[in-house]
């Protein structure tokens, strides 16, 4: 099968060139100046997607999706068909997420138990991270292992006393361990235990409504376990990768160790940069639907956020995709707020959300294609194969019409879940057509995909250390 | 003329792939995956260059040479023509040299002077940047004639009182402009008024040679010029380029400024990277060859410059190519530090020097790209026709061996000058063949290029904003 | 003449003990715990003050007034006799005002004409700073001939170009003049030469009014002034002290460098804790009661100043006190902002305004003392013949009613000028009894000093470095 | 009785005046200048000291001791009868001392317990601070009746898990008390959690000696714990003192918090201002003398901690006085350095180790009082009653030779200890005679001083807050 990309403008993380891209079976075979392709090779083209006056433009790339996690008893409302399929509608052709350990297993069969969940299923490529649970000498050992599987990121959370937290010791023993071996230890940095305390008080006082998940988890709680994650990496020299960065107090923290030329990388996620506290003090109930953790900021958080953005102290894009419908799941916690599941919804609009930085000079167009493609593709071992429209390059490629309006709304989605934490938002730019691994998976409002397609990524190391 | 370069390792600023790439004429016809190619493509290559083993990168841009330049009653030894060639030599496919506008001239005319002098002249593609003397209402206004005639960026001196100095005022009149218009405004960050006090204080006390050209040029006076232009862009909102940034302190304050996301950037040179104040302190008057502004730092400012280049507060490097010879031009100065003419010879080495920095670990492969070319071209508007192989670029590039040694010498070099700054130094990697405009200048040790070859290059505005 | 302050709580700068103060002729004699006076001394006392609920404490010391000073034709309306008298009036018993040297005069003939001009007619004490306005040989080396005769600080200003505008390069001169002999460098902190761009830019645009003077010389032209004196200082050595800081821009200039250690000082006053730039954008004229330089600032500049006082990043609190009549004086500026006199009435009401600051919380009753007596008599010599009441300390002391009401205006204000810059303003706390080297010379409402009672203070070398 | 201290100079945290001082009885009477007390005060007196040519301080404030401190199984070897005497020798008159509570213990139980150790034993006065072991409810309430037994300052570690570490959690919990009834709250910041995984690998490594007791003990864990802790105090708005602060990393961060306004504070102490890593790597097992937490630093560390005793982001000097004798203590860790008590004796030569720094210039006198009396009195309630030498204070009063030489030594030393850290240092100054509340216990190389003279200090809130 041999498909050429005609007339469009090919972006990439340093800018835009008019080009026409050959695809040839699930790989880029050719970038061609525009008029420069000879009749030997429209001849053997089977399709020509048109793409004049559009974006041509490296499939995006979701660093942090969590498919039907396990969550206090509950699970993600997406499963990794849905999930991934609802990614690919949005421009994403590829999502890492996170295989979960649990007290007492061990890390490479969580890695079995997670690829039997997504074996068969994804829309999309993927690749997983390990979240270690259980810090043991054996889970240490396990580590290399895990890199020869093609997992070389581990998480680890400051987090959530009495479930997935990691004490300073135990994050040491891995990062001394990862930077033996090369892997990226990514934090999820919030004092957790400080954290337990704001909330006891919090339900001592009565006070239980949404809003209470953020004015628990003060942004000072989130800068310090940035703070003391850097500093731990640089007593063992591991690189750190933080994840979910949510507030200008932790960017600040990020800044300073980036400003020593310290490996420390940080993604934000869509909802830091367009959602804020107002929206989980929204009355009633209806809060809940943007409970997730670090908890959305008052406002003035997104400016500086998106200035991160631009200086690359924040190194990509994010969506944290981790979605419970509103209704049983969402409503778990009413009447107390540690109870409702924290996650949101957001796979498959991050590529339009980030556009809109473009769209409101925030970004440039290269900046887009960089922190939702390119970087993630370096930073996490998959580049050139993702992350770039390159001669050998799966040919994940997304055609983007920039000047296409759409409003995001729960009655149009294609995510598993019951509401949009962006229902009724207007936004300008739509996905037009999608093709992941050479195949057109979505094209002008139709879907052409299916579970299975998806293959799983053995990622490389970093790719981005200073 | 059809050129196929053939089995090597196309770098860009972002990575590395095995691809072949198509020249047809003066520019890039395609990038194709190895193998891909039909056999219609092949026949019709005039010639097919073997670069298995080798990088294949874009030429590199120098945005910072003095060809020719006047200086204190000389001249700079190198010509456009001489200077070119050497860069040829060097992989280096395009300069950007200061037109340098004397008080009383308007700048129009010092741009038709420069125009003459390199017309006709040059090896490889040129443009030029102002070099702004004499701020009054008649030269603020001839800067958007010098936008549309291509050049947009505008040099200031805070050193050299009665020379090039402009006075605060003067800065701030250009660079009110230069928010208005888009133009960049670049700065020779030194305080010269004050460096003219601590030069009179030496020279009253004795104090006269070479090394006291570094001793009155403290980098604390390097720093507080930079947080000076720093703040005068900032209330103009102006972009801001500082250039042959030499010292730790001044990158502090480069970095300060771009966390709070300004548009600041900066450039270093190979001699701050690779030479020191020790060179400057040679015995006898050997320390004249080193003589340049600002001067050599301590060596422990070396660390901080190439950390700043990994973490991009140092976005690229220049040369300031500017020589003199040692016999007749440097000796002007003996028995008066202050009489030297300030320059190193360097255009031809730069490609090189900064491999060295991939060699050592200090930046990656992709880094050496974007700093070397890719960055260069966004900054200064020549994306993306330089700075990178895409389909339609201009064919400027290099076929580089990683692995080739050589040693770096005055009796071998290409400029015209008669000691090299470098003698003896070995070196890793060399180049091998280097195309300007899909000519071969540059052949396995021969020269093809010819004067006349290169042109000037009519650039758009920065591409390189936050 | 012997006096008892009896009952009263001494203040000092580091905190209150209740104690009775015998001060004898011009001095004080002892300090004594209540009760413990024998009957020996009672006998001995020719007046017995009653401090009962009262606060005692030594004599304010405003370090930087402007007496009579010449001003673009005119001149500040308060000559030595009514604006000592006036301080006096305001529980200061000491003034540090400022010779001003003319260019082409020599320093110590301008210590002679002020030394005129004050002698005989100072109700209270008081010493000289220099203001150097022409550097040359002759002045640097007239530097030590004033420090013999008592004036051991130079002032020099970055702001005022074609008036006391200094270089950098003179700068450095009196700074290297100063790090060895051991005298303060007094900095007035704009960048003059690129304010004087934006006021050609204000006026050229016809914007004229009183607010435009302060929008002329926004906060950042401060502090990258404060920063390039820091700069100069280290490259010298010289101790630094920054006059009448203002912005909150600028303190962050001094804070940083007192973190390195660096002997660097700053002022503020009491217009830039209580005023704003709101009273400089008053309607019609009124603003121009306001203009003094630098100019008022926005009310946000407030919080970080008080906190500035409190870190003791700034070291005290002067009035730069340099009146000029509304009616005549300030009118000079209808029509023309830059032709409004520079300068507020002050010296009178600095004690209360800073007591202000007590009441709100802001700063402790010792840290009062401090900034507006113990530290101004450190900073510039005087200690501990003033700032401190202890043996042999010269009587200057203060009875202070920290419970009496007043109300602030030009109704009731000994300071000659026509308006008060706090009309109307209510304020907690009053002097009621004032002491100057044991003479009673403002009692209950009541002025019994008089003319030339004020000697020349002959200071010695700053004893608060670091 | 009445004592005359005559024609000394009185040194003050401000400055030092030539003055007589009275005592009568345990209290100063009266401040008095040269030659002004009459002929009846004279003939009162009791006995007259002649202090011409030396200095007269306030006694020394020794906030940080631990006298016959439990420790792994042994005990701090000087008793308080002991410890005291030793203060008494030094010029130090006032001491705080931990109580150390137990896990299951009450605080008031504990403070019981400890006054019950000094009550009749002590030469000097005396305080108290509690370390919280103990976190729960009832120690939180607990906390109240503390304050009103005159103890209102609580420890808490970082360090030392399965000891005395307290979770962040538990931290808020106390800080959020204090914050309400304005205790102070102190801080052992070392990351304990941290160190025990790096101690765990060097014992696994087979390192064993006293100098790993500081290599597993990094400076960066000090000064992420300090950023820690002034995180929390941040969130809570409670006072934070950080004690025995060791290392330029750590005052990096108690400089930001402090440029910041917050009531962050911090003390050093002379074994990192003199001693060295250097000295914990003697040969053999001498290192062990040198064990205490946190670690001696590499001697860089020194300068830095000078310039914060100057810049006042270390607020004052304390001893952190543990003493453990060489034999049979220190020995306990042979073979494994974890074993090795932790702690140094010190607190007979703290003023004298401080002066050394007056001598080279580090530090003013008036510093030298302040930080090793002024402030500590301030910080933690007790003045005016020590810290000062005022009327009504407590007659806590040295007179100290300056110029006089001394030979530290174990073979000269009162504390009972059998060795010194400081052994054959040679110090310059020494001091003469001590008066603790009026009474001479020391003269001239003479004790006179007695178990039970010393009384607790019932101690008002901090009184140093900004």
């Amino acid at each position: 099968m041999r498909i050429v990309i005609r007339g469009g403008t090919v972006l990439s993380s340093t800018g835009a060139v008019p080009a026409d891209v050959v695809v040839d079976g699930e790989r880029v075979a050719a970038l061609v100046a525009p008029d420069a392709l000879t009749g030997d090779w429209w001849g053997a083209a089977d399709r020509v997607i048109d793409a004049s006056g559009k974006y041509v433009l490296p499939g995006g790339i979701d660093a942090h999706t969590h498919m039907e996690m396990p969550f206090g008893g509950t699970r993600a409302s997406d499963t990794f068909e849905t999930g991934t399929r609802a990614a690919a509608w949005g421009g994403t052709t590829t999502i890492i997420d996170f295989a979960v350990q649990r007290r007492g297993s061990s890390l490479l069969s969580t890695l079995d138990e997670w690829h039997a969940r997504a074996d068969g299923n994804c829309a999309v490529d993927y690749g997983f991270h390990m979240i270690v649970s259980d810090v043991n000498d054996a889970t240490v050992k396990e580590m290399d292992a895990c890199l020869a599987a093609g997992v070389n990121s581990f998480k680890m959370f400051m987090a959530y006393p009495g479930a997935f937290y990691a004490t300073d010791g135990e994050i040491l023993r891995v990062m001394g361990r990862a930077a033996e071996n090369g892997a990226m230890v990514m934090m999820h940095a919030e004092n957790g235990i400080a954290i337990d305390e704001l909330v006891a008080r919090a339900l001592a006082a009565g006070r239980t409504d949404p809003v209470q998940h953020g004015l628990t988890r003060p942004p000072e709680l989130e800068a310090e376990a940035v703070h003391r994650a850097v500093t731990l990496a640089r007593v063992t020299g591991a690189p750190l990768y933080i994840v979910h960065l949510s507030s200008s107090h932790a960017l600040d923290e990020v800044t300073a160790a980036r400003d020593t030329g310290q490996n420390v990388f940080a993604e934000t996620c869509p909802q830091y940069l367009h959602l804020s506290l107002r929206d989980l003090a929204r009355p009633g109930f209806e809060g809940a639907k943007f409970v997730c953790s670090p908890p959305l900021r008052p406002a003035e958080h997104q400016a500086p956020l998106w200035r991160g953005l631009r200086t690359n102290d924040l190194a990509l894009v994010s969506t944290d995709h981790c979605p419970f419908c509103f209704s049983e799941q969402k409503e778990l916690g009413r009447g107390d707020f540690t109870r409702i599941p924290n996650g949101l919804p957001g796979v498959e609009h991050r590529m339009d959300l980030i556009h809109q930085g473009v769209v409101a000079g925030e970004l440039s167009l290269a900046r887009w294609v960089e922190v939702t493609s390119t970087t993630p593709a370096r930073m996490f071992g998959l580049y050139p194969r993702k992350g770039v429209i390159a001669p050998g390059s799966d040919a994940d490629i997304v055609v983007y019409d920039p000047t296409a309006r759409q409003t995001l709304s729960a009655s149009t989605h294609h995510m598993n879940v019951d509401y949009s934490a962006y229902e009724g938002m207007e936004v300008t730019g739509r996905v037009e057509t999608v093709l992941s691994r050479g195949r057109v998976v979505v094209d002008r409002g139709e879907y052409h995909g299916s579970p299975g397609h998806g293959r799983f990524l053995d990622r490389a190391l970093c790719q981005y250390l200073n």
